[in-house]
């Protein structure tokens, strides 16, 4: 679940059911790029303290955001997916 | 499907069904581990020209090697996947 009045950034996927996380996939053109976007975000997750489950392929990262408190979504969870937008636009 | 005469590495899953393709899950006690070994993995993969499907998270990683033909399974993934167990055993 998701604190009601949270708003889902767009394109991720909040999901269903019990487990609150955030989901989203990026693709990317060529390998080099994946792997600046997984530095980018491992850098990310050193100084937030926070590690999201990732799964990745020569061009695409998924991204899964488990809600922090274990149970419900909330601002600090939207942030950090705001954040990892950020870093996928800035990858130019 | 592997070629019958292949043998599979010890831990790893040939999985079931049409989809060729070799799984482990590697487990470490914190997330420098864990970030080390996903860095020794993309340089393996970097080298070796093949870029397995990763998945993980702060202490675990999952590696998934599809078979390079896209058919069956052989003896360039096994040993691709040997070596991986190599990085992860040398992990100290």
């Amino acid at each position: 679940m998701a604190d009601s009045d949270l708003v889902v950034p767009e394109g991720w996927d909040p999901g269903r059911g019990k487990a609150a996380a955030l989901n989203k996939r990026y693709n990317f053109e060529r390998y080099g790029q994946t792997r600046d976007f997984l530095d980018r975000v491992a850098e990310l997750s050193e100084s937030d303290g926070y590690h999201p489950n990732i799964s990745f392929g020569t061009t695409y990262v998924n991204i899964t955001i488990d809600a922090r408190d274990g149970e419900r979504l909330g601002e600090a969870d939207v942030a950090f997916a705001l954040e990892i937008d950020r870093l996928y636009v800035d990858k130019g």
